[in-house]
């Protein structure tokens, strides 16, 4: 703690109770851990010399954005110190000729985005938590968001990064030209989970706004049918920049709430799709949109008229989280990804498995890139009912996989789904990711026991290793 | 050698001088290194028993696709012996309707493109030598193309890999769904310049084929003009496909060739812009750029009016390479890259540079992209010009990286550059790569004395590690 205080001040030190109990959780409240202390650092050398004194004292740290994150990533387990990054709040350049800029990772995504629409640009990763989740998370998670599906996720528009490492030197990765001799190791970085170092600035690539912008809504009598909509109009080879599905249950807890979209509550479900691009291709591409819809058998399709409608559509898609705490007081929202032409069938297993516990599953998901959401609504203090949520959700991952599928799109593996990567790789598979975790962190502070199982990691490897596989939840 | 037959049998492994000859060298014909032997394995499992055999007799290896690099990355040093991955060239799958393809690592590039036009799709990446070059060197390389500008290079067209680690065992990395818990593995070893194993399948995404396509040919006064007028494209928000520039010297090497093309031999430079997407949106774009061109000093704009046209323009540019055979018996492809607005004067200042040596260097390059690729003909029996050769090229690259640029886009570094990486990285920022690299072979068989500098290496990591550092050239 003293050490801690010597590099940012005592004011910047949170350690009392009070203080901490927000940091026990992030987006997953299923999982907690309250760490020893918060600190709060306002650039790279001050987080070089904290990760320096936790090394020296052999305590864990891990860095934290918004605590927006579905996985538990941003726990501090072992009584670990948070390194919260929120006061690395500032855009540092924007370089709008050669279309970059460079931010400090505790920028809120949609705080960059308004910094540089005046520009014509944009950053395309817009996860749903956008209003909120910080640039530094969305690297640790390589976040993706509705627009991946034409405009792909974090790491494809990340250029450099700069990183400070668990021994607390600091590195550069990548370049603004955009090609990086030697291994890529941004690459590795981007979608780590915070376990390879803290990336203290993040050098993002900004792309033209397009030329114009179609959204359309599409009632469904079922999911089935819009997920069948969302095939043809792949392989009719457009790519739309979105094209989200929100189920019944979603809509009306939609319709319930301060979110409410007009949307009929009786609908199966509702297809978001939104086209951009050149505006003379738009109206053809929007029609052909409208066209295979109906043919999969869509009651109506709306065009949005002006901005305020297509903000209307939107507010089906983003208010959906926000309504969902209408539904019961615990969210777990599960995140993952088949081949898009398995998601009927996959969808009507996981509805199957929610019914077959007796939960409330509704989903809302990124159906262009075959991510599912399925979201399980709870109560956590009821012990019955916490057991068929963990019973359900272990039974989804493994529908999934067996379609072909992984377990997390973009929301990470984290403490959440640590025990569940052997669904998809197999000891000899986690080895060299291992080795990469090991040569980074050989001490292992680095956020420990997130990722990798916790079984036979530490012990096999390196007997003098911390025990921190064993950490209780 | 024995050890190699009992994997796959005598007739698939040389060792006679004469037909080792042809593995001295790849496209860098300065670098040389005659293999011990050369084996030709058929699939995976053949190539992990080789590096089997290999690493328990201590010989280091190097895969090898069509020996087309440029940065003398496939080279066996050491004695080693060079795996050759022609053998494996079939296209094991292709599934249109999920748009993606499993190749074995020897299937030629343009190969790959002819299997899926049939199903309307294509393979993006595109280098200058797809008639020959095999995706399994694309995947070492992290190789590009003229199409880079609009569709990303080979890692952002590579679902998953199949690898033979350094130790033999076999590792499957990434997926079909695009998504992969835990690191990025997938994307270290792309680029990775074959020192991270052998890649055995590769599963490549397809891409529908564009609606409709418009090339564009520009003829300038002067080589920075064209640059001048790809930056005012790009400022404009338009992004076409590709946009490359030929200078004067190439010009007249391609006319004077079988490659020619009809072009104006007194033109200063070339700009050959492609623009792909809806056809309603292509007129206008297409026209936008020959009012840029024009605008920023173009004598001429010639806008292909069919199919024969556009081969025609494009043979300027893909012809280029061969045609400088015509101007002296060896040349030296330069790679690296500029941020684009510094295209013009670091441009100028490596025309001068040559000058100044008095080499015949032509230009021919991805200016989209900044990713330039001067090109010094010159006869390597002339020890004077030689020496000429080696000090431009060292002075080509310190411009490069003093405008904010890189020493290789595309090409790697190999044993080329790999004394020319203290230029962009430091010893601290190197470590975390040599790291990697050892957590991935530790015992250095795979493809040593590669990317790192031949500085300060083993000696200091390990005592007992091979001393490939020294190997002469």
């Amino acid at each position: 703690m003293h050490a801690l205080r010597a590099v940012v001040g005592p004011e910047r030190v949170l350690h009392r109770p009070e203080e901490l109990f927000a940091y026990e959780c992030d987006g997953l409240t299923l999982h907690r851990a309250r760490p020893a202390a918060v600190v709060l650092p306002r650039d790279t050398d001050e987080v070089s010399r904290l990760v320096k004194a936790c090394r020296r004292a052999g305590t864990p740290f891990v860095p934290r954005g918004a605590g927006t994150g579905l996985s538990g990533g941003a726990l501090a387990l072992e009584d670990g110190v948070v390194i919260e990054c929120s006061r690395m709040n500032r855009v540092l350049e924007v370089n709008a000729a050669e279309g970059w800029a460079v931010v400090q990772p505790g920028v809120v995504n949609a705080h960059l985005a308004k910094a540089v629409a005046a520009h014509g640009l944009f950053y395309a990763p817009d996860p749903s938590s956008e209003a909120v989740c910080t640039i530094g998370g969305n690297v640790a998670e390589n976040s993706g968001g509705p627009h991946t599906l034409k405009y792909g996720t974090t790491t494809h528009h990340v250029l450099a990064l700069q990183l400070v490492l668990p021994d607390g030197e600091v590195l550069r990765l990548g370049s603004v030209a955009g090609w990086d001799p030697g291994y890529d190791l941004r690459g590795a970085v981007i979608g780590g989970e915070g376990t390879l170092g803290i990336v203290t600035e993040v050098t993002v690539r900004l792309v033209p706004r397009p030329e114009a912008v179609e959204t359309l809504l599409a009632i469904f009598p079922d999911v089935v049918s819009a997920c069948r909509a969302v095939g043809a109009v792949i392989r009719k080879g457009l790519v739309p920049a979105a094209m989200e599905i929100v189920d019944q249950r979603t809509i009306r807890a939609v319709e319930d709430s301060v979110y409410a979209a007009g949307l009929p509550t009786d609908a199966g479900a509702v297809l978001i799709a939104e086209l951009d691009g050149a505006p003379e291709a738009l109206a053809r591409e929007c029609a052909a949109v409208v066209d295979l819809c109906s043919r999969e058998g869509a009651d109506r399709v709306e065009v949005a008229g002006d901005e305020e409608e297509r903000v209307r559509f939107w507010r089906a898609r983003k208010g959906a989280f926000g309504a969902m705490g209408r539904l019961a007081p615990d969210l777990y929202v599960h995140d993952a990804v088949v081949p898009r032409p398995r998601l009927p069938e996959v969808l009507e297993q996981v509805c199957a498995i929610g019914d077959r516990y007796g939960l409330k599953l509704s989903n809302v998901f990124h159906a262009g890139d075959g991510n599912l959401h399925p979201n399980i609504s709870f109560d956590r203090r009821d012990p019955d009912e916490l057991a068929r949520v963990m019973a359900a959700g272990e039974e989804i991952l493994r529908t999934c996989v067996e379609a072909g599928g992984v377990i997390s799109g973009e929301h990470g593996i984290g403490t959440e789904k640590r025990d569940f990567l052997g669904l998809v790789y197999d000891e000899d598979d986690l080895e060299p990711m291992r080795r990469l975790r090991a040569a980074f962190d050989p001490e292992r502070v680095c956020n420990p026991g997130k990722v990798f199982p916790t079984t036979r990691f530490c012990v096999e490897s390196d007997p003098k290793a911390r025990g921190y596989d064993e950490v209780p939840l």
